[in-house]
């Protein structure tokens, strides 16, 4: 417990762990820091490397559901951040989250879908995890994901 | 009208006035910078708090129309700047914008769907509103918009 | 010979050559620079100003060919790069890409097509091209491109 960040205690009182990162098999990387910034891949709702859930939202699954899922998302995030930067109490602010939603062609409710990733954040980072944010819905994701959430975040020097 | 910026005053010339940004219910802001960055929220097409059109485009909504309704989009993210840097005249460059636009299956115009949004930016900003971009076709959009736009600009120390 | 990069050597030796850039017809531009990063337009397959191809993936576009178009992409976002910077041997480090897939709705392999603009930034810059990266399914290209990748690099001062 000594050597936890902050971040990961208040995680920790609502029963979340960060979780390891998956190594992607490709030339890429879960994220890359440049200056004070550090961008994450896409991040599934991956849970001990399987999807949690695959399918559309607004089919087969449902928009609360979604919500949980973006919540995965965003801890993931989170753990691709401190795999570059080890302690995540050196985050400053999360500057930009992007969910995209895999969405059934008449499902429009994507704001409370990401919810799911931006309240997280904000239980994690306090006042600094209010960011900016954009919802899409998409076709379809890889691995027939219904979710994936990637986010931009300001670190301490 | 002595308090207003170069950009608004430009704007004001083309009838066009800079909104009052609303404020999102969930753990999200308009806009947040970083260092000289300013990222804004994926911006919808609302005037005074309702969408001005809903739909796919392609479909229910032309794509004379979408460049309309993506300029609005634009105006939104310039208030959503303003919500955080207060005066427009310290952007120093529009650096870039995304436009996603609710497609139907078939409809490949996104670019000039977009352009609404990127005449309008060059229009405020002069040469400093002249950006990189990215344009894509997304299945759906909150509340059933037919465009999205979010942007980055750098802004003066 | 003499003037060309190490980046263009590594990629004259595949067999590739960076393009000229075309430059859009909108109030955008290829690539703008913000401090240390440069950011690039979505950049479509593009072979001498005409589409490598049209259609959907996982429908008249399999996902091989598309990783072979994802690769002409990269190229593509490479020259755009080099339309702000000049020497390809400033870029530090490829920070971010991202992949739009223009899908068939059953189609979820997006990151082995998105490997080939990941593989290629390899290629091109060694280590300093794995980057963080993002692939998504979208409805719809522009023109009926079946993919379009953005990416952020990082170059020296």
């Amino acid at each position: 417990m000594s050597d936890e960040s902050h971040v990961e205690a208040r995680l920790a009182a609502l029963g979340l762990t960060v979780p390891q990162v998956t190594v992607p098999l490709a030339a890429y990387i879960p994220a890359v820091r440049t200056g004070n910034l550090v961008y994450t891949s896409g991040q599934l709702p991956m849970i001990n490397g399987a999807l949690a859930a695959t399918g559309k939202v607004g089919g087969a699954v449902s928009a609360e559901e979604a919500a949980e899922l973006a919540k995965i998302c965003a801890l993931n995030a989170i753990a691709a951040v401190r795999s570059v930067i080890g302690d995540l109490d050196k985050v400053v602010r999360v500057v930009k989250v992007v969910g995209f939603v895999a969405s059934a062609p008449d499902f429009t409710g994507h704001p409370s879908v990401v919810n799911g990733a931006s309240n997280l954040l904000k239980e994690a980072f306090g006042d600094a995890g209010v960011h900016a944010r954009s919802a899409v819905g998409v076709a379809a994701l890889p691995l027939d994901s219904p979710v994936e959430v990637e986010m931009i975040v300001e670190v301490a020097d």
